[in-house]
């Protein structure tokens, strides 16, 4: 427009020229060709992160388990459906990456055995055998180099504790922390509050809509990625 | 309008005044406040009967699983999420019912143990006990009086076999059987076939979109229910 053409191009966003891959939204685990176990992730979260970081001027990469949500044009879409797919995209593009946002809900476990026909009802008790998914976000903050790692830990319990554990145990650079399974906020939400933790920190997010709070949770991400490598992005 | 006004009221559906009761969509069996078991059902074809059923006249009450369907108006929704739920929501509304349809994909288990809290992640192995669920479809053909039951078989794999047998031992006026898992049609398709079965014959429905076949279905029924019941609808 006129105006724009007078006052030269936009300013760029304070993401700009940055690679962020972000992971959202549930995996699921077949056991036979129509049931799977999966979790209430609605990825609302995960996809307003993406909004907001193609809006502050980054390259998105957004590898999405099934959800019910579109992405803002300009976004690299990658779905998958299982924790293993999630795994290797992420791996694939997390090494050029500057900044990884662990948003899914992935699957701790898999069945062990997934059956090639629709499972017959049998008897009146029966079990899953289940497996270990590899743990995607430790594996990223395990590249040399790695990105700017944040983690999320949705919780309905001993919150804090989990998260500066996690945060810990999984080399992570900043984690976000919330509830679920409460009145407000959590998975099917449009809301959510947040609390962050970093290495010698924290700072609550409180309750707004997702679009706004991933925008504050960029801000932070950006403050930290100037912290710990001031070169790039300053 | 006014040619309406002329000609005088619309003439009734072949289902006027009937009651039917149709069950759809897929249950889930929660492990946790995030985690649960489920399955591909859409709900579409569940949706569509409800629909044609609605435009035949029928008093429809639709009990549905989590689905992201909306159903015209008209119809009475009840959702519900686990098979148990829906079990008690089919129970209590087929005794006043002409004609059940029972197109959910119903969970034949559910998780033992539900746990208050999010289960943590442990050792490298696990697995999930599972307790048979109530079979509704069979609940209701065990009502005195009972209405016109119709179920579903979707199958991977001897899709007539299944179909029949399932017929027999439930106890079902009529069972629509499709294939689930092929390249066209089944659970998560706007398109359908369906293999109908009742005692004694059998018709094929070729792959149409999922409304079409809902239209085609409801007149099988109706014709099963009134060579059933001659009186009643004539």
């Amino acid at each position: 427009d006129i105006g724009r053409q007078v006052l030269g191009p936009e300013p760029p966003g304070f993401l700009s020229g940055l690679n962020i891959v972000i992971s959202a939204g549930p995996t699921r685990e077949p056991l036979d060709p129509v049931r799977y176990i999966t979790n209430r992730s609605s990825g609302k979260m995960g996809y307003a992160l993406a909004d907001a970081a193609l809006s502050a001027g980054a390259n998105v990469t957004l590898i999405s388990g099934p959800v019910n949500l579109a992405v803002q044009a300009g976004a690299k879409l990658i779905p998958v459906e299982t924790a293993l797919q999630m795994y290797d995209a992420v791996m694939t593009h997390c090494p050029t990456a500057d900044i990884y946002i662990g948003a899914a809900a992935v699957a701790d476990y898999r069945p062990q055995q997934l059956a090639e026909c629709k499972i017959k009802k049998g008897s009146d008790t029966s079990n899953i055998a289940l497996v270990k998914n590899p743990d995607i976000i430790a594996a990223v903050a395990g590249l040399q180099p790695k990105p700017l790692v944040v983690g999320f830990a949705a919780e309905t319990d001993d919150l804090e504790n989990y998260a500066k554990n996690k945060l810990q145990t999984k080399n992570l650079d900043l984690i976000a922390a919330n509830w679920v399974g409460q009145a407000e906020g959590g998975f099917e939400s449009d809301r959510n509050a947040l609390q962050v933790f970093w290495p010698g920190g924290q700072q609550i997010l409180p309750m707004t809509d997702k679009h706004t709070l991933a925008a504050q949770l960029l801000k932070l991400i950006a403050e930290k990625l100037h912290e710990k490598n001031p070169v790039k992005n300053s």
